[in-house]
């Protein structure tokens, strides 16, 4: 047997769950039912995205190790897609709006897409990206 | 106009994509084509990751901040899903046999789940869950 090449959950540890909670509701995302002080879900699409109290999500997935430094960057990016270049520009905004921090302007890249960065309230970084021909249609 | 809640990639930044791609590949995945010696893309069910050289998504997504160290635990985590409790044992000593560092041993988890964490070779934490009534069925 091989590993499943399958993701079900994408899951950051938070240090502060009622302002990222808050933070992601202002992006106009819906929280699934079932969460708790330590713990919401959000379908994201084809994926699950969580928050988890990151010194529980450490007990179970790094025992032992330190937690990274709060707001540090944390070497891992979640896109977001959008249906056009301006519709980029548009849900940057959205998001910074709605507390997220700009770390990276829209840009036109080098392979044809539009896309820039935000990072939430505790650093973890969305590119929020028209991709075309680079993506399956929707599902 | 809101942000989309829909996650299009999961990104990781990696030193050494040759060992990544290696180290994926024993698990068994299948890259997409279109990939280059910075950039390796995988369809993981409803979601792409992708392995992106670390210091160009930081130039990207974190510039002028510093990476995280090597090997540290970055407080994120991703998860398979395997369809019972014995094949959580099955999948991570797959992974464990093609090179990922067991993190966390299989126990089963007081919400009726069973799960254990392994590390890929630069950190990165993968849960792979047994989730019964915890997940949609596949479509």
């Amino acid at each position: 047997m091989a590993v499943p090449q399958h993701i079900s959950f994408v899951t950051l540890g938070v240090r502060d769950l009622p302002r990222l909670r808050a933070s992601y509701a202002g992006w106009g995302w819906r929280e699934l039912p079932g969460g708790d002080e330590e713990f919401a879900r959000y379908q994201a699409g084809g994926v699950r995205m969580a928050l988890h109290a990151l010194h529980r999500l450490g007990e179970e997935a790094a025992p032992g190790t330190a937690a990274p430094a709060p707001g540090a960057w944390r070497g891992i990016t979640l896109a977001v897609d959008v249906a056009s270049a301006d519709e980029v520009d548009v849900a940057l905004g959205a998001a910074v709006e709605a507390g997220a921090e700009l770390v990276g302007a829209p840009v036109t890249r080098d392979w044809g897409g539009r896309s820039g960065y935000v990072a939430d309230p505790e650093g973890n970084r969305w590119e929020i990206a028209w991709l075309p021909g680079f993506l399956p249609p929707a599902g």
